[in-house]
């Protein structure tokens, strides 16, 4: 069990329809989503939770019991934060409509949201999600460079419209990549001979050659700043700085996918493309953005858009409507006023701290690797960090789950505990969470 | 100026900036706009409209002033009502989360809504926007044909994303269509020869037997099923009929684009296809569907959907959360209980006879197109009704706005007056937008 998962499509932490130990009102219900939702849904953990209220970093089944949020980075500022709750409800109330009027709200949020950004990237879109936003920055990207090439990571995510599905091998052999797309090695240092940086660079040069090689121009680099679906890459700070030099040097643009690490995930800062010391071309925004309401966008550097914008329009119906606005403010806000940024980092550190502690008694516990409260623990076979065990990673995944802590797994070897609560989480929240991962190692 | 638009990405109705007669407190706002969202944003009108409010079917500016509106399809059962706004906050303050964990309300929404179709239609998978639902029929038609080639009308509009708006003429020559995508004239009477019916079938013929010259398999025809960036066509019911058994015998599938006529509008059945007595293989959904909330979803026949089900999976972060759940129930509700298709036929129908009327004496006002409460009216010169004069509709629709109204432009001379009300629209509100139209053709 220490390979890739070959299943087409397989995804880590999968429900099995038929598997678990479902009580028959929850069988009925799985029944019913076959029926209705159609064979494409998938559910989390062999046996899946039944959720019927969140509040803070908690969320409580149908009956009563509650599981620590350990996982759902969208909840960015907790479950239901009454004043994210209130602007929804306030704004709804008022007026709803969309871009094709004059509105302050979308320029107030643009105007503070900006102000999180370095001077150069000065414009912002609104989307409904992140996935728009990367296929935004995708048709951006061939209309000012000309190019069609795109360059991803072997295991990356960014999006489920075709043009992304096309750019995301997380998804599965079953979901083609596009034909002018090419992967390469996660920054992973285990793997990776020598500097981080410079291998990593290494396989963006010769992915720039073989689309040149093809008669394909390079269009951009895409990557999520911590990568994420490819396990966590967060170290050393920097590493990303020369893999950007090297698509800028061929005509590409760089784009960084802050739909997981942004809003002030990592600790050190609002993105994560601060961690490497560069200003990328555009970045796009999502989950997190306004914690639950589907709002999304793309920041970008003015001159990046000058080709496109002089030939097409762009209207979302429901992207940085008024709603849309109030929301995202009002999530921007509390990560501002709450000081959640800063909390990403003091409790992101003992969270790390203290998964470093378990893994000198815990052999399954392999390399760990975060950056602020996105963390990523390996679990491995015989205390060799090379090798991977995906089984003993879904072990733990759904003891914890049985013993109210939710978390997943994912990298391309699926053994990657997946760790990245709502910012709000606390000293005392970790040391939960550490407690019962301790009672699922030891079982 | 009665020719087709020929600037690249030229948009009827669309704001020129530095014209129009703008307050210094809006001009600013215009600056900022640019400012902060970059050149791919548009606003409607001469003098863009400031709004800051909206109740029912009025929508009101910064300076109190209010206007009937006569054009928002999205806030379909009138701006900000009550019911679903409370539906929005409650959900928001309980549970928000996304349909990996299992939840009640989305399965009781996919019931309910799934009710109102045919029983072959019996999946519904939820996005967040019509755009994404679009792009997601785009990729099941491929993984189920096996084919590439996409047919749309030449003046369509499905979406925003890279591969809709490669099948998306209507955003104009600087979007590049899909090099699979091939355009067929839209069903206007005026304008084919003959049965429109047959005629347009024949042009879906002529675009299959171009497509396989190529060497490309036909995956599916996609319409709007009231034509409305064509320049809405809804007459002769039926008429779609031959079109559909013509991609169906090249192999292709049939994909009905509700995303304005659904949800009632049109009066006579809650869906456009209904009309032409068919039954669709997919059919995607949108903008009326939260009444301003972004949610969204394409309904299928389970068996076009086998082939993408068994190699892919989709998860849409935000589509069918419980927020969004609760949102289009409550619509879906409101639909229901205040009987708003019979209102959409009972007040389309007294619309349209307003509008009739008015042409008698208005040589302007061309041929009346509509179905339910969607209408297109012409706008043409010397009471010809192929002279179509695009100027003229613009000054009817900046003269409306400057008196109260709000309406738009629409079809590729771009001179349709497009008329799609919230469905509580009464027959006062048509008899005072009779009025102030009869002003602006006098004006």
């Amino acid at each position: 069990m220490t390979d890739r998962p070959t299943l087409p499509g397989a995804m880590p932490n999968a429900y099995q329809p038929g598997k678990g130990n479902l009580p028959p009102g929850d069988q009925a219900l799985v029944a019913r989503r076959q029926r209705l939702l159609g064979p494409a849904y998938r559910l989390f953990y062999e046996t899946p939770v039944h959720l019927v209220r969140g509040e803070g970093v908690w969320l409580y089944d149908k009956d009563g019991k509650a599981y620590l949020d350990t996982y759902n980075n969208v909840a960015s500022v907790g479950h239901c934060h009454p004043r994210v709750v209130e602007a929804t409800a306030r704004q709804s109330a008022i007026f709803a409509s969309h871009t094709r009027y004059l509105h302050d709200g979308i320029l107030e949020y643009a105007e503070r949201l900006l102000a999180h950004f370095p001077p150069a990237l000065s414009h912002v879109m609104f989307t409904c999600t992140g996935s728009e936003a990367n296929d935004l920055a995708f048709r951006i990207a061939r209309a000012q460079t000309g190019g069609t090439g795109f360059i991803v990571t072997e295991n990356a995510y960014h999006g489920v419209t075709h043009a992304i599905a096309g750019m995301s091998p997380s998804l599965g052999a079953g979901v083609p990549l596009g034909e002018h797309v090419r992967t390469v090695p996660a920054p992973d240092p285990l793997r990776l001979a020598g500097d981080v940086g410079a291998a990593f660079a290494a396989g963006v040069q010769a992915a720039v050659d073989d689309l040149l090689r093809h008669g394909i121009r390079p269009a951009a680099l895409i990557v999520d700043t911590v990568f994420s679906s490819d396990g966590v890459f967060a170290d050393p700070p920097g590493f990303l700085a020369p893999a950007v030099g090297v698509i800028r040097r061929a005509g590409g643009l760089f784009i960084a996918d802050e739909v997981q690490p942004g809003f002030g995930r990592t600790g050190q800062a609002m993105w994560g493309f601060q961690r490497h010391g560069l200003t990328p071309d555009m970045v796009s925004l999502g989950k997190p953005m306004g914690n639950g309401y589907p709002v999304a966008g793309l920041v970008m550097r003015p001159e990046v858009i000058e080709s496109f914008g002089s030939k097409a329009r762009y209207f979302n119906t429901f992207g940085g409507n008024a709603v849309a606005a109030a929301t995202a403010m009002a999530v921007l806000q509390v990560v501002e006023d709450e000081g959640l940024m800063q909390n990403a980092a003091t409790v992101g550190a003992l969270f790390r701290a203290g998964l470093e502690d378990l893994a000198t008694r815990h052999d399954a516990l392999g390399p760990i690797r975060s950056a602020g409260l996105f963390l990523g623990a390996e679990i491995v076979a015989g205390g060799d960090p090379l090798a991977a065990d995906a089984a003993a990673c879904g072990r733990i995944v759904n003891h914890l789950r049985d013993n109210g802590v939710l978390i997943s797994a994912t990298g391309p070897r699926a053994n990657v505990l997946k760790i990245r609560p709502p910012l709000v989480f606390s000293a005392e929240n970790v040391a939960f969470f550490l407690d019962r991962l301790e009672a699922a190692l030891k079982a």
